[in-house]
């Protein structure tokens, strides 16, 4: 099978190196990482499996192999590719080049056990990261606007500058936390607030990803057993953890993906919120934030063992409050392990 | 004329919002910004000038606009949209969708006064930041690694959260420089040491973009005057300053950008240094901290009043050194006038 990629994770799952300018072009038996002269060095060093070939003009030089290998079909990805780029590498091409959508995310669906334990490892830090997070708000976080707050979590969640982050985190007070991707605002944290952070960090380039809705009482704990003093807002809280601890307890392999969202997506329409749950139940978790498998109502995709993804059921009542609770889970001997 | 855009700074441009899921379609005399309901609420308060539509599928709700408007041609920029997405807006239509490249980049190409008033702004805050970076790293600096130095220099550039950043900063020591587009390693700043910092960050969404390399003594200054204690660094400091100060000088609104990329490339030709210029002179700064015009040597793009670039000639030496003096300029009343 002969295929072209252009996505840089993409790339590092085939090889183990990318850069922000480079291709992996596999023609039968021999594979070519493509890049320009600034990554010669790096690249020679770093990549497995595949020859090193430096161009000031990728697509011009993978036209060049595709023509020398005498291929007559080649994989690619429109979603990688954008309209100019792909006609570029087209024109006038004697070569048919056939679309697979998601066809790299589709490889990288079933995690290895080097993955899992990558994978692991990067929940693992990311837990810590929350604990001394914990510690930082409970200490210096309150009086402190979300820009700040935000900042703080970047802090911790990178241990400053040695992680990079697996997204933005989202640190929301009260009615911001409505929103579902609640940008940073001048709000200041003030003791009895509801407090909700989404963060992750990357391990050896693989991501971890995990949010807590909390009381901010005079100290405050990134646990899930909270306590709120308004009863709205626990019972919505209680709802959502219901909902999320069942989705743990109950996905299976062999389950179709939209039966896990209904595990959760059925407790919270049950408790009376089920319009206020305006997302899918989860995204697995790998090179990227957001890959396969797609927890959602309309997903098809059958559950397997070495699968990784979220679950992160969500309750948002417009200029109230926003409640999610979400870890990741590795399907593994059929069940739910939260990593 | 009738386009559709994708891009979030094209979005932003347009109407003065945009958010990660958008298009904005006009149609005739018409306008329209289209996004999912996450962002209703937002878009209604802050877009200027078009109707907003809150759709799930934001192609479809554009194809239907597109429909009732009765129109024949939609331009499109092919860069903005990937194979994948354009195929579903295009599929079965009977409108002629027209690629234009850069479309919404070259709208942008003449900044107005408003514009270059908060381009100037950007550039007075980075300055100002690279102030108090040269405090904090003079103090705390030494013997910490490329990692967490590039952190301090997000938290200061950033000011603690408070701005976005234009791109993660370069802070790279020594050889390390040498890699124009370098990533942090565990390299640790030493007294004696040259040290290259690249960064900018953003004011109402316009980025700022500066560089400096310096000569790490007890102190270390981020200005244009620097003494090295290796000539041969000296030798090259001064021919990448002498480059950078005679394009400021002698660029004019009328002139080719590859005459402008002359002015500096020539200079460090002459001190035999051409090859180790591995890129083009600068670059276009607006909303995007890259976008036209291209100041390259191969670019005939003709320089006018109200175009705002970087200067940034250097020299790079692998395994050794890399040397780098950037600033931002406008062109007012036929010269370059450093933001």
């Amino acid at each position: 099978m002969n295929y072209i990629l252009k996505d840089e994770n993409a790339l590092y799952y085939e090889c183990g190196y990318s850069s922000d300018n480079a291709l992996y072009l596999k023609c039968g038996s021999e594979a070519y990482f493509i890049t320009d002269s600034r990554y010669t060095v790096e690249a020679k060093e770093k990549v497995k499996g595949a020859e090193v070939i430096t161009a000031p003009n990728l697509i011009t030089a993978a036209r060049k192999v595709i023509k020398k290998a005498k291929i007559k079909k080649v994989i690619y990805d429109p979603k990688e590719w954008s309209m100019h780029a792909f006609e570029v590498l087209f024109a006038k091409s004697s070569v048919a080049f056939k679309q697979m959508p998601d066809f790299s995310h589709k490889k990288r669906i079933i995690k290895s056990d080097e993955e899992l334990k990558i994978l692991t490892q990067a929940a693992k830090l990311g837990r810590k990261a929350f604990k001394a997070l914990e510690k930082e708000i409970s200490k210096n976080g309150f009086g402190e606007n979300e820009y700040r707050l935000t900042y703080t979590a970047k802090s911790i969640l990178s241990d400053f500058g040695r992680y990079e982050l697996s997204f933005d985190p989202i640190v929301a007070v009260d009615a911001n936390a409505a929103k579902p991707h609640a940008l940073p605002t001048e709000t200041k944290l003030k003791k009895g607030d509801l407090l909700l952070v989404d963060a992750g960090l990357k391990y050896r380039r693989y991501c971890s990803d995990r949010t807590r809705t909390v009381y901010a009482g005079k100290n405050l704990y990134f646990d899930t057993a909270q306590q709120f003093k308004s009863r709205k807002i626990q019972k919505a809280y209680d709802t959502v953890l219901k909902a999320h601890d069942n989705a743990i307890d109950k996905a299976r392999s062999g389950m179709k993906a939209k039966k896990v969202d209904a595990l959760t997506r059925d407790i919270i329409k049950k408790a009376g919120f089920g319009k206020y749950f305006v997302h899918s139940t989860g995204h697995g978790v790998g090179l990227d934030i957001h890959e396969m498998p797609y927890i959602s109502s309309r997903s098809n995709t059958v559950i397997e063992d070495g699968m990784v993804y979220t679950i992160e059921p969500g309750i948002y009542i417009p200029g109230e409050f926003g409640i999610r609770i979400e870890d990741m889970v590795a399907m593994v001997n059929g069940r739910a392990v939260v990593l």
